[in-house]
Parts: C-alpha cells; sequence; structure tokens
C-alpha cells in the first residue's frame, strides 16, 4: 500500500489516497484526538462499499467519512474490478450492456444476466477488500472491529460470511442480487441493518425483502425509506450510524 | 374527565389515572421542569395505542411512558371499547371467537371475520380518543402537537387520517386491517414510522407490507426487526423515540 496524496479537509478529517497494488482506495480517519486523549484506543474502521466509480462516487463517500469520523471511525475504500479506471472484463461489460438493455426495454432482468454481472465481481472484489483490511489495520490510530458499510449487497454478504474481522454490516438493499447468493446470505451471523428505498427504480423490492428474510443473523434490522435510489433520507443515514455506534465501540 | 388516582414514579414520572365519562385511562406527565426552566414550553402529548387490557398492558404502557417522559413527553392511554372493564359487544366477542377459531385451525384469517372485528372497534374507538384529546390538551403542563404510538394499526390510521392535532405517528404492524382501510391509508399524509416484527405470530407480513405500500405520507418509514410480537428490541423503542423527537419537539 502506498500512499499518493494526503489532504486535511476542513472539519479536521485526513483524507489519504492510497493505492493497493493497482487499486486506487481512499482512507478517511478522524481528526487527532485532544492531547488529554492521546492514548485513547484506535479507531473501529468502516469499510465503505459503491457501485463502482470512485471519482463520480466521491462527494457521497466523503459525506459519509465526515459523518463516521464526528462518531470516531475511520473509513476506507477501494475501486471495483471494471470500475473507474481499473481494467474492463469483457463478460461483465457484456452482461451490463444487456442489463442495459432489458431495463431500457421494460424487460424483466433475467438471472443469467444478474449472474454473470455479479458472481465474477464479487469472486474479485472480495479477495481485494480483505487485502485492503490486512493493509489498513496495521496502520496506527486504525484499528478493530471492522464494519462494511453499503453496496454491493452481494459483495457485503459475501464479506460477511467469510471475513471474521468485519463484526457489523450496513447493507444498501440497491443493486441485483444472484439466486445462488441467497444460500451465503442464510450463512450470515453478524448484526446487519438493511437500507432499503422503497421506490428504487432499478431494483426489485420484492428480492430485496427476500434476501432480508434469508439473512441468518440474530440482529436484523430493515429500515425501509420512502424514495429513489439515492434519496436515503438524512435521518435514515443518522440511523445507520448509530447502528454502528452500538455495534464498534 | 376525573382523576382518581395520583402517584408519583421512582423516576420523577406523575402517573395520573382518570375516567372520561365510562372510559378509564392514564395520563403520564414528565418530571417538573427545573425552576429556571418553569417558563419552558407544555410537553407534548403522546397518545399511547394498544390492543386492548389497560392491566393487562399496564407494565409495558408504562415503561413506554417513562421512556417518553425522559424525552420530555406526556403521554395517555385510554381503555379500549369492549376491553377490560368496559362492556362486550357481541359482534365483536362473535368476531374474536371466530379469528380464535381460525388461528388455532391454521386457516387463513377470511376478511369478514376482519371487518366484524376491526372496523366497529375502529369506528367507536377513535372519536373515544379524539374525545381524551378535548380533555387532555387544555391541563396545564400539557400542549401540541400530538402523536399517536402503538396499536391497534386501524385506529392509528384512522385517527392519522381525521384528527388533524396529531401530527406524527408511530404505528406497529402487528394487528389486522380491514381491506376498506387501505383506502383510508392513502389519505394519511402526515409522517409515520411503522413497526414491524418479522416473525410476528398472529400477523400477515405481506399485508403488513402492502399497507406501508399504502400509506400515503411523503415521509414514511418501516422498521423491520426480527423477533416475534412482543420481541421489539430496545434499539427499535429508540428510534422511534427519536422520530417523535424529530416531529413533535
Amino acid at each position: 500500500m502506498h500512499f499518493t496524496s494526503e489532504q486535511r479537509l476542513d472539519d479536521g478529517v485526513l483524507e489519504r489516497e492510497f493505492t493497493l497494488g493497482e487499486i486506487p482506495g481512499i482512507l478517511w480517519t478522524p481528526p487527532s484526538p485532544s492531547p488529554s486523549a492521546a492514548a485513547s484506543a484506535p479507531a473501529p474502521l468502516i469499510l465503505l462499499g459503491h457501485p463502482g466509480g470512485l471519482q463520480k462516487m466521491y462527494p457521497r463517500l466523503v459525506a459519509r467519512a465526515r459523518h463516521a469520523a464526528a462518531d470516531g471511525f475511520a473509513t476506507a475504500t477501494i475501486e471495483l474490478p471494471g470500475s473507474g479506471d481499473r481494467p474492463r472484463s469483457a463478460v461483465a461489460e457484456q452482461a451490463r450492456a444487456d442489463l442495459r438493455r432489458a431495463l431500457a426495454a421494460g424487460e424483466p432482468v433475467g438471472g443469467d444476466i444478474v449472474d454473470r454481472l455479479v458472481l465474477p465481481l464479487v469472486d474479485q472484489a472480495v479477495p481485494e477488500w480483505q487485502a485492503a483490511l490486512d493493509a489498513l489495520l496495521p496502520l496506527p490510530g486504525i484499528g478493530g472491529p471492522v464494519g462494511y458499510s453499503g453496496g454491493v449487497i452481494a459483495i457485503g454478504t459475501r464479506l460477511a460470511v467469510v471475513e471474521p474481522r468485519i463484526k457489523a454490516a450496513v447493507l444498501f438493499a440497491g443493486s441485483f442480487v444472484p439466486a445462488v447468493m441467497f444460500e451465503e446470505a442464510r450463512r450470515v451471523t453478524i448484526p446487519l441493518h438493511v437500507l432499503l428505498q422503497w421506490d428504487d427504480e432499478g431494483n426489485d423490492r420484492q428480492a430485496a425483502l427476500d434476501l432480508f428474510d434469508a439473512f441468518g443473523s440474530k440482529e436484523k434490522t430493515l429500515h425501509a425509506n420512502l424514495g429513489g435510489h439515492t434519496g436515503v433520507p438524512q435521518f435514515a443515514g443518522d440511523a445507520a450510524a448509530q447502528f454502528f455506534v452500538r455495534h464498534l465501540t
């Protein structure tokens, strides 16, 4: 991991861009505690999931990072395979084109499209997020436990199953989930807080409810709010933040 | 309205039992503010809904009242028609017996049973809750705006439509709703916070989701949590309390 830039935001949050091999990422850490708190515990880390395209997503990511920093959390994110400046995969590009065609035609999105689009993405992204954890957790001032927050929900689901350092997750039910991943969802046991936008344009509400039902966690909460994909209300973000305060501090 | 008893609870909350005509009720008011806050605004009032049977429900009601008082709210509740010591209605008793029979036999609960059980209850109870508001709001230290919290969800829905003093409602999706009331749900416009217990034994999850979908409010949030009818987790109660703080203060 190499840091490539560093800037202090106006609220004192330190933003550092890095590369992890070929993968770009961003790390945000809360302002240094007061001298009297110098011996305080390292900040728990929240991984910020997103649909791909760090540059396009930056405004929303930094807003989530600032909110989390105010609660004492460090946050980090990395680019997804096939997004931003990362190399495209022919299979994923074909699936993406098929998805766009189906949506434009108002047709149901076939399971084969979802499988071709999401399964390779999950298979490639999850080890990358785990490698990011390996690199981030030893940094000074950063520690466990770790949370995962956001989409792609299939990536969050797989991480919740295979990565024991992740102790709680806020999942955004805003993307397609391959049918085979419902079996994985049953194996999730960490506390979950699932956000569902009731009128999400590009998503299937019933599939999101079915996935929530499938999660094996003893503590799982669904917060459904009126509005479209990007319309998560401020108070819903606050509630998700409180979930992490409850489970990671 | 006549007060029939008064006691100060250990946390300073004043609990007063009253009768409103033949209807028993309970009013809880927060501890007096400090002398320096003597000129502070009167406490907003939250009506505590319940499924009927004040005595049986008392432990849960007083817990909700104490929680609300800690946030500065007065709370009040009245007995439902046909519950507690109030006269039974032959129609409702027959419907209740039919409901129990259907549930015991594992049969689907027919819409006619729900209509016979719930519609007369809503028709009778709603004007009583409004009369309670008429009597409670002029009391010293109590003011608006008013919230409604709890079940019976059909009563809360009707109140949200017909009672303009109610500005926000937390509704518990834990009881049957007559099909005709979905039309009323579309006319609700106040902010709603709907609690759904995902594994509620005596309730139909899909019907609860359909009702949430039907509500006409621009701000509506569904909080679904794992567990049965009485298993609402502490953090879900806290979130409902924050909803009232956001909308009534």
